[in-house]
C-alpha cells in the first residue's frame, strides 16, 4: 500500500499543513477507510492546541469519519471493500480487559483514540481495528451522519444509560455541535426537552431541534422558575458555569452529566446532593455496539447534524470558524 | 395526656436543661412512644450548634429513638400499646406528593424531622405519624439497635440503591458512628470492604467490623496503591478532604456517595468523571419501608452498633464526649 496524505499540525496551535505518512502493513484485524467526510469536533481543536497535554506532533486531527472500506485485514470478516462505514473517537482497545469483554470498550484503560498519538481523519485514508468501524445505515447522508460518530454517540450514550423515557425531563446545556444533537435525541426518546443557553438567538432553532422549552441560563429569575424540574441535564458546554444552579434545577434523583470538560474544577455543595439523592457524573463517547444502535435510531428517527460543508483543502478555515463559534452547528470536511 | 419531660437546648451551643412541653391531643394518625433509648447522632450536635441554620430554640434533640408504644391515635391500626418500636430522623411527610406515593417519603419536600422545629427523643415521650414508627425485631437489643434508626439506615440505603452485591468493592470513609455500621452492612452484602481513616488506631477494630483492608487516607502512597479499586465509596466523615483522590480510588462506573456533609463545597475535576463514567452523589436516611428492611437485615445478620451508654440525666456529658470524638462508636442515652 502507498502513503497516506493528510493535513497535520506540527506544533501546538499551528495551522494544518499537507503531510504524508507511511502506515506500513495493514494489520490482520484492521480496516482501511477511504475518507469522504470528516467532522470538525471541538476535541480536534483541544488536541491541536494541546489543551489536554496529550498531543504529539505532527499529527493529523479528525475523528468523525465516514468513507468506504478500501481494504480489510486477513482476519476481518464483518466488513467488505466498498462498504460505507464510519469511525469515531475510538479506533482500538486492548480487547482483553474486563471492560472490553463486557462490551464497554469505551472504558478500556488502553483505549486508542483515532487522532491521539496516531493520525486521524483529515486525510484521504485512515485505519482502525475493525471492531470500531461501523456500517452507516443507507438512510443517513454521509455529511449529516459524520458528526454522529463522536458528537452523536456522546449525547446518545447517557440518554440510554440513565433510562430516559417518555416520562423524563431532559435539559441540554449549550446548543452547539453536541447540544443540537442532544435536543434531537432527547426528543426521540419522548422526553420533555429544555434547552439551556446563554444565547437568546438560539431559541428558535433549539425549538426546531426538539426543545419544548428554552431557558437563558444567565437569567437567575428564569433559572429559579425551572428549579427542581429536570431528571437529566446533559452539559455539552465547555465553559465554567454556576453548577450549583444546575443542581438546583434537578428533581430529586436527578443527574447532571458532563460531556464537555469545563476548564475549572466543578464545585458544588454536598447538601443538595444528599437531600435529593442528586448526582453528578460524566460520560465518554460510547461502546461500538452503542454506536451501531445510535446510528440505527438516527436513521429510523431522522436525527441529523446540521452541517456546514468545507472542502478538505479549506480545513484551516473550518477550524477558525469553529474556534470563533460561528458554525451552525457542525463543520464537516468533504474529501 | 400529660406533659412531656425532656432535655432542651435554649440557645445555639448551650447545655441541655430540663424542659416540659404540652403535646396537646394525640393526632388520629399519631403514635406516642415511651422512650427507653435514644442515640446521640452528630446531626443532634449540628442542630444544637445551629450549624445548618435550621434550629429553633428551645428544642429537645434526639432522633434515634427506641421505646414502647404508649398510645395510638384513633386511625392507627398497625401498632398497639406495648409494641417495641423505633423512630428515626423522619417523623412525618405530606403523604400526598409524588415521592410519598412512590414510597420514597424521605424525598418528600415537606419532610418533618423528629427534632427540627419540634421536640425529639432526649425525653420520656415522643410522638410521630405511625407511618414512620417501625417495630423492632426481637433479636435486636434496644441499646445496640437505637443507632440503626438514623445511622444504620443512612449507610444501608445507598448500599441497596447502588446494587451492592458479592462482586462489589465498597470503601467506607470515616470509621465512627456511621462508618462502623457501614463496614458491617457492606460485609453483610458480601462486598470486599475497605476502611479509609486518618486514624491508624482504628485499623484493628475496623477489621472486626468487617473491613478486609484498611487505608490511612492521609498517606498519599497508600491512596495511590488503591487507585481504581472501589465500586462505591460511602463518605461518612464531615471534614473536608481531597475528594479528587477518592474519585481516583473509584473503578470505572464507580460512585462516591456523601452521607456526611463537609463544611466546604466539594470540588472535583470533570475529566475523571467523564472518562470513567464516575459519579458523585449523596443519600439521606431512607424510606420507612427501607427502614423496616434494614432492621430485618440487621436482626438476621447481627449488625449492631457498638455503643457507650449514658443515663438520660448525663446527656450533656455524652454530647461533650461525642463532640470530642471520644465515643466508640455511638453514645446512647437510656431513659
Amino acid at each position: 500500500m502507498g502513503q497516506i496524505q493528510g493535513l497535520a499540525v506540527h506544533a501546538a496551535g499551528a495551522e494544518l499543513l499537507p503531510f504524508r505518512y507511511d502506515p506500513g502493513e495493514l494489520g490482520k484485524l484492521e480496516v482501511e477507510i477511504a475518507i469522504t467526510h470528516c467532522g470538525v469536533c471541538h476535541s480536534d481543536i483541544h488536541l491541536i492546541s494541546n489543551d489536554w497535554g496529550l498531543s504529539q506532533y505532527p499529527f493529523i486531527p479528525g475523528h468523525e469519519i465516514i468513507g468506504t472500506v478500501a481494504a480489510v485485514g486477513a482476519d476481518v470478516h464483518s466488513l467488505k471493500v466498498g462498504h460505507r462505514v464510519g469511525l469515531g473517537w475510538q479506533s482500538n482497545s486492548c480487547g482483553e480487559c474486563e471492560w472490553c469483554r463486557r462490551g464497554l470498550e469505551n472504558l478500556c484503560p488502553e483505549l486508542e483514540a483515532t487522532c491521539v498519538h496516531r493520525h486521524g481523519g483529515y486525510a484521504n485514508l485512515v485505519r482502525a481495528n475493525a471492531r470500531f468501524v461501523v456500517r452507516i445505515p443507507d438512510e443517513l447522508p454521509s455529511e449529516e451522519a459524520a458528526p454522529l460518530l463522536c458528537g452523536g454517540i456522546t449525547v446518545y450514550n447517557p440518554l440510554r444509560d440513565h433510562g430516559i423515557n417518555p416520562s423524563s425531563r431532559v435539559g441540554v446545556v449549550g446548543i452547539g455541535g453536541l447540544g443540537h444533537l442532544a435536543l434531537q435525541f432527547a426528543r426521540v426518546f419522548g422526553a420533555e426537552v429544555t434547552a439551556f443557553s446563554t444565547s437568546e438567538a438560539k431559541e428558535e432553532e433549539a425549538r426546531t431541534f426538539g426543545a419544548h422549552h428554552f431557558v437563558n441560563s444567565r437569567e437567575s429569575k428564569a433559572m429559579k422558575e425551572v428549579a427542581g424540574t429536570q431528571d437529566l441535564i446533559l452539559n455539552t458546554a465547555t465553559a465554567d458555569q454556576d453548577w450549583g444552579t444546575f443542581i438546583q434545577t434537578l428533581r430529586p434523583l436527578g443527574t447532571l452529566c458532563f460531556l464537555g470538560v469545563p476548564p475549572s474544577p466543578v464545585s458544588v455543595n454536598a447538601f443538595p446532593l444528599i437531600a435529593g439523592i442528586r448526582t453528578i457524573t460524566g460520560s465518554p463517547i460510547g461502546s461500538p455496539s452503542r454506536l451501531r444502535e445510535m446510528l440505527d435510531v438516527a436513521a429510523r428517527h431522522s436525527v441529523k447534524a446540521k452541517t456546514e460543508s468545507f472542502t478538505m483543502a479549506k480545513a484551516n478555515e473550518a477550524i477558525e470558524k469553529v474556534m470563533k463559534n460561528k458554525v451552525r452547528y457542525r463543520a464537516v470536511l468533504a474529501g
